[in-house]
């Protein structure tokens, strides 16, 4: 941080610094804002255009309310940089994302200014609603406000209209703040988007807006006494005019907007305001998405979360990844592709994550046959199942910490029926930088218990390949695959694929002393763990699983008759997962064998890179060794 | 079913049958339909009320759509029996809901006419687009209809409107069908709600139409050739007249309506306009839950599931129950009011069931902190969190089966933060002859993957009181208890509360030779196993684990010392469960013991009376019996 061009900001230790500031300082306070992230950012990466398109209204919003005893709850949280650095983090923002140091999303545990978790999109209309009407029912309380920023991407959620549709149901004050950047991480699809398009867009709307107004004056439908009827007024106008129709007034939560969201003092002077008013309302700010620098602006989608970037010529600073294996996510990407020209009953679902998950592959080569459902995790299920029952083949990509979701779906929409839809859980495991939200870490336990599901993981490229060439074979059920965020281990990735057997594991290498059974990719480290650990004097044998359900029974009968310790290793919570399973075997079929299962323990693992958080929970190369020696 | 009251019917079996009658005769159909549908459930119990209400809407259907090519999808089932009547299975009806009979529900697996799977609410927009886009897709099924009925209460899911704001994304012609009794099981609440009553109530709407048509004529923002013009005029001018927006046409969804749903002939005359225009289309149609049953249309809310009555005098008949143990639902309702006068910070949540799961009892006594959402899940438990985030206890009772629209919600809105919510989940194990998509067996093993959270069953009346007083003491965090439907075992359930030890079990009785471990009510039908299993000689000890999560360790440790065969029986899903808990401590602690666990098996299990359920998984007494003397 560069002191010299931060004059005010550097006086600005909390709200409070802030709101002794004239009205007229605040601009400065924004482009010293904008400039200090851009700063940091280009070094330590982290989100970055979400951030840059809500300054000015995190600066409007602490100027306004009395923060911390009024609450903010920011949906998606990768918006809230601007917010932690005015709410006493500015000093460790260089933190951001590492392990032990500030969390990238705002978090209730680090600072009382975070008002609730807001890792995964759309739940804070509920939340904030919850906050509301405990605002009403705790005496000494009722003059707290509370304020749901959300973005036109998260609004779109199942569980944001449900909010919404409550939000005048009880008595409650609840400020919604609709952050409108059309622009969720890859762009918005759905009618409501296309909604928010047409009600910012109209040209006709102020050139008629004054006769009609006198027009339906004569028919005493609204006079100048109601403040209320005039809103409503303006919004049907609206409506009408832009043949759309506002959700909002129908749901019965009073409407402002659009307004311009970069401008400081004229929100300061909005939410001022409406701040006092009754009942719940939504105000529509209009925002760019990376806003105040330009490659950002240009090109939102890849400035999302860029990376490290050159700050003066705009830059992305790109690490040299060629001879490295690719990312599992182009592996799917490409492969989708490849099956789909092979099969022409293959569609791709994604919720909002096209870029993400490498759908784009697919979107540009099959636009028809790809759909990016919005954030609607639930639909993308649904939809899948719909279209499964009709003879379609849809893989269904979903991360899997926002596959949560839908599990439901999964259950009733799809395994019921025994559909045939293909569910990849892109982002299992441990995730890393994202942190306890994101940690894809329940679906073995989750997804295992439902039954007709075919349950896999690939341990490497090939693998992906051929369980994805296996999964869209004739009959085959509901079929999850599930695959880590970033490169995978083969350089030369592109197998011809084939069949493999479901249910079906195999020896990676024998051994005598002890049997490794692992599942996924974390069976690379494991075979690393198992080299230096017979450097010991050890003879380990190691088996890929594959598949957690149907698990190779036969396989485990060969190895409970053949070995006395067994270590199970997974990318996931223990309760429940892949070394349960195996120790349900173990129980049904009367063997007594000594088992330590490897995998994740029984609390929310906290943010830093993988591979520090593999030591944390006992799974790097070294932790599995020592297991591997220990005596047991 | 009288012949001679059934003169047309007597000849419908298939809708191709009804397909051949004039006109002229529907409204007979209907009528007949009605009789035959009073006369069956009077005797055989089911749902009631929303059948009837149905029953113009269904006719007009098969008569319209050329069905099973053209797929109904009903949204929730329960509406569909006069659907199941007309669709082959007139003859079968008798046998709704028994063991090996028909489905209570819509059952792809029973009939080609079944759509889609169609238990949870909310699905059938999602799940109909899907359909509506693969016919798009394959060549030979362009000219496929695909049709959503959708009820007001279930239209208020997020899910349903995620499949609303997909629906305009791609070209398809969805049909959906808004079924609006103004009623879901109870009411319905939300701001959509209040919506759908003000656009159908409107009495100014007529009289100016034709002025403002008019007027609005010389703006040019329609004209007579617009025909989508003029019903986007139409909509706007109900919204602005209303003071409501249409919901729909914001969506981008072309909106006819509201009609009356029991007017059959003009229901067919509607939908064979609207059935070939292109593009996605909603018709709103009211219809009275419980039509033409005068005690039905008087009191919707009891009669949706009414059980036996006469049809005649419209008289239920109560089953004496006095002297008998009471619902478990009953004594959390009233416990739940008990808890309340005492704590302040108590509230309830529940979403659309409070008759169900007996909140009416705390509604009635404190209004103002008594939250029913609506069919809203994943909005309940965040919500839940946002009041629990203020200091408030929300106990928030939803469903087992229902939860798992919410796990994510559980997981990163409550559990994350360690929030004191107390999640009661009721119809906790097999529920009977709602079926495989009621059946809430999958709990034990999701909640049990949830880091702070406590999960608990009760296996009587004083023991549910207990939790609940448990969980709403100080600094408790998320806390899960579950129970079944239906009747406990005390008729003196009324006990002095206390609260109880987290994560301690205790021994039932002493025994020698096995170890039975059992978890919530489940353990009654162990106790009368054991007795009867001793009888043959064996002595056999039973513990009450009360707490899956955390486990009692030390009560383990003792067990498993002392005992080399554990028989483990609860009502759940084996995998992942309560079962698993216990040799996942074993495998962590090299304790080598025989353990045989009772439970659901890894299948679907069908609709029928629990009895018969307990049977076929080998969880009735008997069974059980069996386990405890086998040689092993």
């Amino acid at each position: 941080m560069n002191e010299s061009n931060n004059n005010i900001l550097s006086h600005i230790n909390f709200p409070s610094d802030l709101r002794k500031e004239p009205l007229e300082n605040l601009e400065e306070v924004c482009k010293e804002l904008r400039s200090f992230i851009i700063d940091e950012l280009s070094n330590n990466p982290g989100h970055f255009a979400s951030s840059l398109g809500a300054i000015e209204l995190t600066v409007a919003l602490h100027y306004v309310f009395n923060t911390p005893y009024d609450r903010i709850l920011w949906d998606v949280g990768h918006q809230a940089y601007a917010h932690k650095i005015l709410t006493g983090r500015k000093e460790r923002f260089s933190t951001n994302r590492k392990l032990n140091g500030l969390s990238g999303f705002p978090s209730p545990s680090e600072s009382e200014y975070d008002a609730f978790t807001s890792g995964h999109a759309s739940n804070s209309i509920s939340a904030a609603l919850g906050m509301a009407i405990a605002s009403t029912l705790n005496k000494d309380e009722k003059n707290r406000h509370v304020i749901a920023v959300i973005g036109d991407g998260a609004i779109s959620g199942g569980l944001a209209f449900e909010g919404l549709n409550n939000a005048s149901s009880h008595p409650n004050n609840l400020l919604i703040i609709l952050n409108d950047n059309n622009m969720a991480i890859d762009h918005n699809v759905g009618g409501l988007n296309q909604y928010l398009v047409n009600i910012t867009t109209s040209k006709q709307y102020n050139k008629i807006r004054y006769d009609l107004y006198n027009a339906f004056r004569k028919y005493n439908l609204i006079n100048d006494d109601m403040k209320g009827a005039i809103l409503r007024f303006n919004n049907s106008l609206k409506s009408l005019i832009t043949r759309q129709h506002n959700i909002f007034e129908g749901l019965d939560i009073r409407y402002f907007g659009p307004v311009d969201g970069h401008d400081v003092c004229s929100l300061v002077r909005i939410l001022n305001h409406i701040k006092d008013m009754k009942g719940p309302k939504i105000l529509h700010i209009r925002t760019i998405k990376g806003k105040g620098f330009a490659p950002a602006e240009k090109d939102a989608t890849t400035w999302h979360a860029p990376g490290r970037f050159n700050k003066v010529t705009g830059e992305r600073i790109i690490v040299d990844k060629s001879g490295m294996p690719p990312l599992f996510q182009d592996v799917f990407g490409k492969t989708l592709v490849e099956l789909s020209k092979r099969n022409e009953k293959i569609v791709g679902i994604t919720p909002a994550m096209p870029s993400g998950c490498s759908m784009t592959y697919m979107m540009k080569e099959f636009p028809s046959r790809t759909f990016d459902v919005g954030i609607a995790e639930e639909h993308a299920v649904t939809f899948s199942g719909g279209l499964a029952k009709e003879g379609m083949i849809p893989f269904c990509n979903i991360y899997s910490s926002f596959m949560q979701r839908a599990f439901d779906e999964v259950i009733h929409d799809t395994a019921l029926q025994n559909l045939n839809v293909v569910f990849c859980l892109d982002r299992a495991g441990l995730v890393g930088e994202d942190g306890p939200t994101h940690h894809g870490v329940f679906d073995l336990t989750y997804f295992r218990a439902i039954p007709n599901m075919t349950v896999s993981s690939p341990i490497n490229e090939h693998w992906l390949r051929n369980l994805m060439f296996t999964a869209q074979t004739k009959d085959k059920g509901p079929f999850m695959i599930r695959y880590p965020r970033g490169g995978g281990v083969l350089t030369d990735w592109h197998n011809d694929m084939k069949e493999v057997e479901i249910g079906k594991g195999y020896m990676i290498k024998e051994g005598t002393d002890i049997a490794v059974l692992s599942l996924g990719p974390i069976g690379n480290t494991a075979s690393k763990a198992i080299e230096e650990a017979e450097k010991r004097g050890l003879s380990i044998a190691h088996y890929d699983m594959v598949f957690l359900k149907p698990i190779d029974e036969s396989l485990l009968h060969l190895i409970m008759k053949r070995f006395n310790k067994i270590v199970t290793i997974e990318d996931g919570i223990l309760k429940g997962g892949f070394g349960s399973a195996v120790i349900e075997f173990m129980a049904d079929n009367d063997y007594s064998v000594k088992v330590k299962r490897i995998g994740i323990p029984d609390k929310f693992i906290e943010h830093g890179p993988v591979a520090d958080l593999h030591k944390l929970c006992k799974m790097d190369k070294d932790s599995i060794v020592e297991t591997l020696i220990s005596k047991w």
